[in-house]
């Protein structure tokens, strides 16, 4: 079996740290930023020394193509190459990289295919400064409003939108460039776990048979405040202690439901906050991911349960956002288990919990995705690792699907 | 019975409300402010009106004395004029009107008194602006360092510190006027409730046996952080999820103890505090009240019970700050309960779970308070309220226990 090379793809992760490098072993390198712009070019004249050719949409996504031996739709493989704040080197641009690599590999060791084959960079899937996350593959898929999009305000910097930082990156292109499933035929994007299952289990490659739903609710309890020296027991509406009886409900119950189900109390807040004081109103948020709608369900079932009352606190809660579980294409992820097993790697099948370009992707053409474990499970920090030698099997599971594809 | 007057005592309430009033119920009357001076000098005016001389002492502790028929220590009463930021018109001014009222009331009616009596006004109870709280009767009772007092800094303004704001204030005095106990018999502290008890008993006046000792513990879990999205159950170690099990555990035991133990987690916080992370550390305050040491040994048991790990997260707490319970004097505190039942007034024997004054003064001479209710137990904000009808109550027995102390 030819192999992607380890060293080049090595030098390319040592090269791309460098862009918007921390000095702590990760990046910040927000899209369209300084950091951003020189991976950008890194980026590009790399592929058109590898013979390809580079053009960018209007929302600066761009798409490197080496020609096909027919005229036939491209096969894409790529990710983002922005971060999160103090991000590591792994999340999105190692599948710019393993794209980079399979696609050397292809012409330097003069691999004949008949589909261009197209590497693409996604801007801003992050969301880290100009909100929402997966904004440009979102706009060009249909799901978002470009228009609202370019006026996106920088978190950081009012009044300064999205569209403004596109203008001025130099890299804003035509519309007609965008992907199209008139010009492409499929999309394998490679991406780390982000999460300690393949790691923990041993496994190589994880097969990603889709994107986990999910529901993201926030639970309101209101009670009195009082004094902490001053009111009974028997008298008090403690607005932490109606929240904690609720997520011990929450956690007993949904323990309850099938064992692959996700669910995070990440965010508390009380109300006012001060150790002398009984809680007037307390908030907690609840993320529930499962692939399967009807187990979603069941937690739902579960939410409306709680009373409107709980501990003489009145309770409350609302829908912050939901997302319905998506499906890659079977046979793509048929041909990502059979690269898998060509090269004589472990391979598990494995639903994705966070979100990913392709998830939108897979409503225009083709779309499966391929995992490599990240080290203690760390993601969106610096403690992100993967060691190369595990990259290169990802570049080769994801060289191999891309010939497959192109078969 | 001689009756303390409502109208007068209803236009002091009315006066005194204007000094920092927030127009909205309320005032925000911090020590040592313009509202907290023009407080000063209206207490002075009215004091020396009835014929009391007013000196006050180095921390601007105010003493106005009318004179006894005989050459003996004082007999003192009153409170603090100073609020926390929107607070009411009864916590500490209440104290000091009532005992402007009972003293007006012995002037006007000539009752005959041997011992001089002191309407006393201490400075900077409530520590809102300067830290600590109760800071200058703490000084002058030997529980705090003069020096370091009058260093502590403003928390809205750095460098200014509160022997700037004493000195500018126009009231600081001499050190050999302080309160002693060659000078002064008694103290006899008025103060509202603070809590729901004597108006949801029903009960006119709190016969105040002590303040309840407290025990203050900061608890901390460190877990790991991790995707909500990524991070199976089983791989989990979510600090929210031990602190909740540790206040669950919390709130069973201590519901065993007496049923006048009150204890309060007033205070959470979790790390990152995002909905999508798994929290990675969670701390929470605990606050016990009880006038037994015993019962609050009894919560030191069950705090020491909790191991170093809790659903796999690490374990630590520590005590943030403790007090021992304070008794006040019993022959005093039968005084005050003998002149409620002389009135015909209903009387119940409480312990005051907030710090007062009159905490750190029986160190120095025999101490009492007595309690009026607290409309729906509010303090410390602008809905705090007393009808003055209840508060003439308090002030009758006010004025009745001064005299049964002068017999």
């Amino acid at each position: 079996m030819i192999s992607c090379s380890l060293e080049r793809l090595n030098e390319k992760i040592e090269t791309f740290r460098k862009f918007g490098d921390t000095g702590n072993g990760g990046v910040t390198r927000f899209s369209l930023s300084e950091a951003a712009l020189l991976a950008r070019k890194e980026f590009k004249k790399r592929m058109e020394a590898i013979g390809a050719e580079v053009v960018t949409d209007d929302m600066a996504n761009m798409y490197a193509t080496i020609p096909g031996t027919q005229d036939l739709p491209a096969i894409m493989s790529g990710s983002h190459l922005d971060s999160v704040r103090q991000g590591g080197n792994y999340d999105g641009v190692l599948g710019v990289l393993a794209a980079m690599e399979a696609a050397e590999t292809i012409v330097k060791e003069k691999i004949p295919h008949r589909h261009p084959i197209t590497v693409v960079v996604w801007t801003n899937e992050e969301g880290a400064r100009f909100e929402p996350a997966m904004m440009s593959s979102g706009v060009i898929c249909g799901k978002f409003d470009k228009a609202e999009m370019l006026s996106s305000e920088a978190k950081d910097m009012p009044g300064y939108t999205f569209g403004e930082a596109l203008e001025k990156s130099g890299f804003q292109g035509k519309e007609k460039n965008r992907m199209t499933p008139a010009g492409y035929a499929a999309l394998v994007e490679l991406h780390i776990e982000q999460g300690p299952v393949l790691e923990t289990e041993g496994i190589d490659i994880g097969i990603v048979e889709g994107v986990c739903g999910m529901i993201n609710y926030e639970f309101t309890f209101t009670g009195q405040a009082g004094h902490a020296g001053t009111t009974p027991m028997k008298y008090r509406k403690d607005a932490l202690y109606a929240a904690i009886k609720t997520i011990q409900y929450l956690h007993d119950e949904m323990d309850k439901l099938d064992s692959k189900l996700v669910y995070t109390t990440g965010k508390i807040s009380a109300h006012p906050n001060i150790h002398t004081i009984i809680p007037e109103e307390v908030k907690f948020t609840l993320d529930a991911r499962h692939q399967d709608p009807k187990v979603l369900d069941q937690v739902l079932e579960i939410i409306k349960k709680i009373p409107g009352e709980v501990e003489k606190c009145q309770f409350r809660c609302e829908e912050a956002w939901s997302r319905k579980t998506v499906g890659f294409t079977s046979e793509l992820v048929d041909y990502v288990e059979e690269s898998v097993k060509e090269y004589g790697y472990s391979g598990g099948r494995i639903y994705s919990g966070p979100g990913h370009d392709a998830q939108f992707v897979i409503d225009m053409i083709p779309t499966a995705m391929i995992f490599v474990p990240s080290a203690g499970g760390h993601s969106h920090c610096e403690l992100e690792y993967t060691p190369t030698e595990k990259c290169l099997k990802g570049a080769n599971v994801l060289m191999r699907t891309l010939l497959l594809i192109d078969q």
